[in-house]
């Protein structure tokens, strides 16, 4: 397999945008994307685009071959695939594309994301939890909120994990997104703040909850000698992998453990060489609070049921030994479900580049963690320069 | 690039099959396959889904991991991975499963694809329009068969193609599907019978148009050393392509042609080694039959304009020289979206390994063409022994 580097990245603001369509959003990414790489357009071999329920959110499907001729690629009559994984879409997207250039079969590959949620007004969470198992789960009432309660609630009976715990996770993101120009909150909030906002699903809170945005994003793959004539900051993709689990919780043998995070991350970790503690900067998947504490145990960053000691003690803040979502993670940059996966990425480029301004971390190694529902999937991306 | 075999086989029966659900059907093909390539199900390293709208026709995404877990193959936590190009769904699955073996990632490989459309009524037809441009065509109120119904006229007027050129394409689907048990419609009808039926959008009528049908597939990819440890008799995948082409059909530049069946057939010959003439059997994307007597031309069997002639002449019958649709086709065997690519692939290695029973053709090299909505999506396999 070849290496491969990222060699463009772009991003639309996330958000609830009344006034964009699926295709405006997706666009704006792209260009951005294509500009910061240098290239036309005519250049590209194929598009992967990760989307959850543009079937659903606005009642159109076959959306990779629609980005494909709405950018003007149409004409090139290249292959355009859409790959779905709930949320995990966008990661799916990367790891897809990665592989495609890895192997050989193209050179320079777009890896994109998109998902246009407000349109579909108050059907938004329940189109979301149907990355669940609804024949077990959603049918009989049970939202994503609630079945991350429940996992909350055996890590707090467990291992005492607090809710001031994971208030803390939504704090420090929220800090995170006040230098992310492109966040859908750049807002700080308090600890207290979060304590005292309304139970979605106790013990888990409207301020422990990442929002469901409107947004795309993008990034140009190419293979390590192409990426050469493009770029002399290549950031290079060190591995990508991915695992899934049982889709209904009451299946899994540990309900505080994600065995698909797990997986995957040790089969990057082998890939690309390294290990947790070689990691100097992570974006994670914290649709909710509780989310980024239990990816803490297990992507191995500390060991299980000491994720709380991570927040507690500011291992995980920007300064500290890895810093968690510079970008301010999916609760506070937004959640634009299918697009979340190649927004980690985009914002690892970033860092790794040195070009991510004033939530710039000090970094040769970032891993991105993304996340399909409740765990049935992970996709776990490392990169490096 | 490695060589990839396909190893084993599986369809449930395709149909409105009210009684089985979305899991059901899924494993019935999936069980097929696994025990037609004698394996277990702990050997598999990775499963591929097509599907075009769980989403919508049974309010569930995340399809991919679903699977693999009712399968049983959850606690392997293997990548699971859903693509979507509307009815090209399946031969996409096709597709990235052979890339996953051929570039050395993966050894053992599950291409799957599933629909289940019956539960969601009248909806179903909406739905599957939605795999045309939804904004420019859809919701003005285009359906599927309506914008072939203009590829159709144009076809008539520019080349003299007649509606019972069109109907004898049905009537030579129904008859193939006698001989196939898991056909949709195992019974032979008339060229007077298709010229009475009703118009749906004139000039189609409907038994011209194929129905919408719940079903599944799966084939079983592996490495060619792997192959051989499974059986004597492996069907090689000699090359697979995609191209796409604007979604909307005013855009262009001839409504007669499929640019997209035009650029991946291409790309499958020239990969393959073969031409179109070295062809012995195909199935192909017969969803209208305009669509089939399309694809003759823009596969390069015959000159652009003359399809109908192969009909009239038999050339496509079974007997002829390029026996089409030995299946039944969409037509007739049934047309489960996300099913139908996959259930192409396994049709082609039936009659590649001689297991086609009443319905076996002499041949050596075969080819599905699998197309997503209106030609936005194509995606070409070339199977040999």
């Amino acid at each position: 397999m070849r290496k491969v580097a990222v060699i463009g990245v772009g991003q639309s603001r996330f958000g609830e945008l009344w006034d964009r369509s699926f295709r405006d959003i997706m666009l704006e990414a792209g260009v951005e994307a294509l500009e910061d790489a240098g290239l036309e357009g005519k250049e590209i071999d194929a598009l992967f685009v990760g989307n959850m329920s543009a079937g659903r959110y606005i009642a159109q499907e076959h959306v990779a071959t629609l980005i494909a001729d709405y950018a003007g690629l149409a004409e090139l009559n290249i292959p355009s695939v859409r790959v779905e994984a709930a949320d995990a879409s966008g990661g799916l997207a990367v790891r897809m594309a990665h592989l495609a250039v890895a192997s050989g079969m193209h050179d320079i590959v777009i890896a994109a994301g998109v998902e246009k949620v407000t349109d579909a007004g108050e059907l938004s969470m329940e189109i979301m939890s149907s990355s669940a198992d609804m024949e077990w789960e959603g049918f009989v009432g049970a939202t994503l909120s609630a079945i991350y309660a429940m996992m909350t609630k055996l890590h707090m009976k467990e291992f005492g994990t607090t809710e001031e715990d994971l208030a803390m996770v939504s704090v420090k993101n929220h800090r995170n997104a006040v230098n992310n120009p492109k966040a859908q909150f750049k807002s700080e909030i308090s600890v207290d703040a979060v304590l005292n906002s309304p139970y979605v699903a106790e013990p888990l809170k409207l301020l422990d909850c990442a929002p469901i945005s409107d947004g795309a994003a993008c990034v140009v793959l190419a293979s390590e000698e192409v990426a050469k004539q493009y770029t002399d900051t290549p950031v290079y993709i060190k591995s990508s992998a991915q695992a899934s689990d049982y889709l209904a919780l009451h299946s899994r043998k540990d309900l505080t453990t994600m065995q698909s995070v797990v997986t995957a991350s040790r089969q990057a970790y082998k890939q690309a060489g390294v290990e947790a503690r070689d990691i100097d900067v992570a974006e994670l998947h914290d649709s909710f609070t509780i989310a980024e504490i239990m990816a803490y145990e297990d992507l191995g960053f500390i060991e299980k049921g000491k994720g709380a000691e991570l927040i507690r003690e500011g291992i995980v803040e920007m300064g500290g030994e890895i810093p968690v979502n510079p970008s301010g993670g999916l609760k506070a940059c937004g959640h634009a479900v299918g697009a979340t996966g190649v927004r980690q990425v985009a914002e690892l480029v970033l860092q790794l580049r040195g070009g991510a301004g004033k939530r710039q971390v000090e970094c040769e190694t970032a891993l991105a963690l993304n996340i399909g529902g409740t765990g049935g999937t992970a996709v776990v991306t490392i990169l490096g320069r």
